[in-house]
C-alpha cells in the first residue's frame, strides 16, 4: 500500500478575496468565471482599485490536498512559493491542514503567487493571478521518492502556462507510471483549455488514468456542444472520468457506465474551489475503496461546503461531515 | 469645520485569525479574552502549532477608522507597517475602505505586525501579537496639519506599550489641543490598563475629553469592583465616557446623566472588534451631531454587524445598515 493516498501538484497562490459588483468586472475588462493569468503591473492595477479584501492560501491542487486531508486521508503537495511573508502564510496553512509539503522555497525570483478572486453578487469568482513564485517550480522539485509514495498523483491544469512547470509535470507523469501509479488531472479552466487543448486531448487520450473537468472545460476539450456528444467521446477514450455540472450534480464516466449524481443543497456564497473540493472528496473515496457513486457523492459535499463560504479551503472537518451527511 | 471627522491612531496590524479549542489555549498558556504582546519566537512558536487560518487586515484603531469611513464618515489613520507584502495588505485596505492613510513605511527594522487571534468555540477571541514594526512609529510621523485637520482625536491605550509609540501619542495630543480639536482613547485591553494604570488615569483626567472602555477595563482603571462605582468616578471625572457592556450594551456618562443602551441582536461568531466598532458608529454619530443616545445606537449597531462574522473590519456597508435599521 502506497504512503500517500494523493499527492497533489499546482500553482501554490495566497488568495486575495473580496466582493465586488459586475460593474467593478466590466471596468477592469474580467471575463466573469474565468482564470485570467495577469502580470505585475495589472496585478497592481486591480489591486489598487479592490475593496478591502481577506487573504487565505488557495491554488486548485493545494486546496484539493486540504480538504482530503480535512476528510482524514493523506496528501502530499508539490509547488513553489517565494520565502517570503505570503509563502510563510501558504506553508503554514497546508501543514497546519495535514498536507505533507516539503517543496524547496524560491530564494530568488519572484514573490509569492497571488490570485485576487472577485466574487460577484451571483457568487461567481473571477480570478486574476500573478503566478510570482509559482514559474521557479521546475523537474529538479520532483523525486521518484516522492512521487513513487502516492497511490495517484493529481495535477491541475492551471501548470500548463509556463514551459517549465509543464516539464514538472511530465516527469511527474513518467515517474508515477514507472512506479505503477495513477495519474490524474484537473482540466482547470476552459480558457486553459482553450490555449492547451492539443496537449491536454493527448495527455487524455495516453497518460491520464481519472479525469476532472467541469462542463465548460469538457466541451471546450472536444470541441463539442452537448455533453452527450462529450461523454460519448470520454466512453471511447475509455478512462475514468468526472465531471462537474454545477447545480446539475455531477456525472461519473467508467467504461459503458455513466452514473449521475445530484448536486447537494447549498446556500451558494462563493463558489471558488467548487471543483477542487469535489476532487478531493471524489479521490479520497476513490483511495478508501468507496463505488464510483459514493465517491461522486464526497465530492459533491465537499463542493457544498467550500461554496457556502467565502475562500476555497474547507471551513470544517470534512471527515466528520461526511459522517453526519451519509452515516 | 474640520476636513477630516475622526483621525485614528493606533498599531497597524495584520490578523491572522483561526478557531480553536479551548485546550489550545491551555496548551500555550493564552488567557481567554486578553491581548498578549508576543515576541517572534514565542509568536512562531504559536503560529506553528495554529490550524489553518485567515488573515485580514486589524489593528484596534484601524478597524475604527475603516468602519468610520464605511458610515460614510471621513477617516484618517496614523500607524506603522513595513515596506513588505503584509504591510502592502493592511495599506490597500485600509485606503480601500476610504480612510486617508499617509504615514511613512518603515524599510529597516522588523516585519508588519501581526497579530494571531484564537477564536474559541464560545466566539470569544484571544489575541497574540507581534508588534514587529509598530514600535518604529515615532514622534516625526505625527505632524500639525494632520492633527489640526481631524475634528476628533482617536488613540488606542495599546500604543503604551513602547516608550517611542507613547511618545508619538503624546506629541498628537499635544497638537490637538493646542489646534483646539478634542481627543479621545480608547482603553483598549484590561491587561493593558493593568500595566499603565496611573498614567491612563493622569490621561483620563488631564487629557481626554471622550473616554472609550468596557466593564473590565473601566473597573480596572478604577480599582473598584462593580459599574456604579466607576460612573461615578467617572462623573466625579466629568468627561464623556461610553462604556461597553458587552450583551449588556452600553451605558455613556455624560455630566450628571447616565445613558443606558439595549444590545442590538446578533448572532456572534467572533467577538474581535467589537469595541473598535462601537467606537466608530459612536464618534460617526458625535461627529455628526447625533445626540448621545443615537451615537449609543449607531455603536452597538457596528459592534453588532462586526461579531457576527470572523474578523474585525465590517462586512457591509455600515451607512447602508444604519439606514436599513433606524430609517
Amino acid at each position: 500500500m502506497a504512503a500517500t493516498q494523493v499527492l497533489c501538484m499546482g500553482n501554490a497562490i495566497v488568495d486575495i478575496i473580496a466582493r465586488v459588483e459586475d460593474s467593478f468586472l466590466e471596468k477592469h475588462d474580467r471575463v466573469k468565471g474565468s482564470m485570467m493569468l495577469v502580470d505585475a503591473e495589472t496585478s497592481a492595477t486591480i489591486y489598487a482599485d479592490m475593496p478591502p479584501a481577506i487573504e487565505r492560501s488557495g491554488g486548485s491542487a493545494g486546496n484539493t490536498a486540504a480538504a482530503i486531508a480535512s476528510f482524514g486521508g493523506s496528501a502530499g503537495y508539490i509547488g513553489k512559493v517565494h520565502d517570503d511573508q505570503l509563502g510563510g502564510v501558504f506553508c503554514h496553512d497546508i501543514r497546519a491542514a495535514g498536507v505533507s509539503f516539503e517543496t524547496a522555497l524560491a530564494k530568488t525570483g519572484a514573490p509569492t503567487a497571488t490570485s485576487m478572486i472577485l466574487v460577484s453578487p451571483d457568487a461567481q469568482r473571477t480570478m486574476n493571478t500573478f503566478l510570482g513564485a509559482c514559474t521557479e517550480l521546475t523537474p529538479e522539485d520532483v523525486d521518484q521518492t516522492t512521487i513513487s509514495a502516492a497511490e495517484i498523483l493529481y495535477v491541475e491544469g492551471y501548470l500548463w502556462d509556463t514551459p517549465t512547470m509543464k516539464a514538472s509535470v511530465l516527469k511527474a507523469y513518467d515517474l508515477a507510471h514507472k512506479a505503477g501509479r495513477k495519474v490524474s488531472l484537473s482540466l482547470s479552466d476552459s480558457f486553459c483549455v482553450g490555449r492547451f487543448r492539443a496537449e491536454f486531448m493527448d495527455l487524455v487520450e495516453n497518460q491520464v488514468d481519472i479525469l476532472f473537468a467541469n462542463e465548460a472545460e469538457i466541451l471546450s476539450l472536444f470541441e463539442v456542444d452537448n455533453l452527450d456528444a462529450a461523454f460519448e467521446r470520454l466512453q471511447a477514450i475509455g478512462k475514468l472520468a468526472a465531471i462537474t455540472l454545477g447545480e446539475n450534480g455531477s456525472a461519473v464516466i467508467s467504461g459503458g457506465e455513466i452514473i449521475r449524481i445530484a448536486a447537494m443543497p447549498a446556500t451558494v456564497e462563493d463558489t471558488t474551489g467548487a471543483g477542487d473540493l469535489y476532487a478531493a472528496g471524489f479521490l479520497y473515496g476513490l483511495t478508501n475503496g468507496k463505488p464510483l457513486e459514493d465517491c461522486a457523492k464526497l465530492g459533491g459535499m465537499a463542493a457544498a461546503e467550500v461554496i457556502s463560504h467565502l475562500g476555497a479551503r474547507p471551513d470544517v472537518n470534512l471527515g466528520d461531515l461526511a459522517k453526519k451527511t451519509f452515516g
